[in-house]
């Protein structure tokens, strides 16, 4: 899936596909999920339909590419440390462009449910990728000893993350800022895992 | 203000008041929270319009209060034990009436960024109530020498939990159910708790 999805990728140029993304996740602000047609993308980026078809495969797909493509990936991150790791991947973006990201992904869980083929394409580009990270983060965690390898709470990070982000932003009416993200880090996270 | 409310209450019978709140839960789960009128409700229940807004002050308080009747208050729970208290309150319901209810929440979710009067009665009536129930299950947890008094985790109660609700049925699309739930206080809430 990955591969193929890179092979039809490579017949345009980073550059011009950095370019449709942004189109597309302005479009996104400006419209919603629901409303965005492939029209609208084809139109406001000069491409045609087939075009785009045949690079991502649909809507939903494009959509969560454009989403993931602006995150910085957390794969690069080692600091040594289990507490240091999480800090770092909760703050590798301002809290300007958190927020931001933050309030697209809000609006595209609000509609999931109504799109399965949606929440396909983020499991497959956004959800499973981070998870992968973050586990790895734990695999060095533990081989440091930092953390016992059975450790149950292991398999609730996203839970406990996105639990977070929830309340904080829908029901606190706060952003999910760079100082609140590692105080929940040291006070559930940490803890939860016995580190 | 809740004296209010209930002074105003007292004006329609116990029973009365159940029904309309059962008329409202089923329109909202026809229609939505946004397509659901007062018009509706009144038609519907064959009351007036007037004694509606006397009652309720507005459809965001009618619908917040119509969920919060049919939750079974956690207050009486005293099992004598954090964990002991927390399996009862995710289990106080089974777990066809709890997806039922998190549906509903999940899609009063999804519209409160533009109705701020839905966020300020579903604060009010649902969610400081059910804060103040865990406040005493953690206060009399640190009594007994459970916990300590300052453990920060202790803020973050609503995340953790919130969280496990919404990766489970948004992400995961499984009920949270009676076998879910307890697994996660165990692995994750009690832990960061310092229990």
């Amino acid at each position: 899936m990955a591969e193929a999805a890179s092979a039809r990728r490579t017949r345009i140029t980073s550059e011009r596909e950095a370019e449709l993304y942004m189109s597309v996740l302005d479009l996104l602000r400006e419209v919603g999920y629901d409303a965005l047609t492939m029209d609208a993308v084809a139109a406001r980026t000069r491409s045609s339909k087939a075009t785009l078809y045949r690079q991502w495969g649909g809507k939903a797909e494009l959509v969560a590419g454009a989403i993931r493509q602006q995150e910085p990936a957390a794969s690069g991150i080692n600091t040594g440390s289990l507490r240091g790791d999480f800090y770092a991947v909760v703050t590798r973006e301002d809290d300007v462009r958190i927020d931001q990201n933050y309030a697209l992904l809000r609006g595209l869980a609000t509609v999931v449910h109504e799109n399965p083929d949606l929440l396909r394409a983020l499991r497959e580009l956004i959800i499973e990728p981070e998870i992968e990270e973050l586990r790895e983060i734990l695999g060095r965690a533990t081989e440091r000893g930092e953390i016992l390898p059975d450790n149950p709470a292991q398999g609730y990070l996203l839970h406990m993350l996105i639990g977070a982000f929830a309340v904080r932003s829908v029901i606190d009416q706060l952003p999910p800022t760079q100082s609140f993200l590692p105080s929940y880090i040291d006070a559930v996270v940490v803890p939860a895992l016995g580190a």
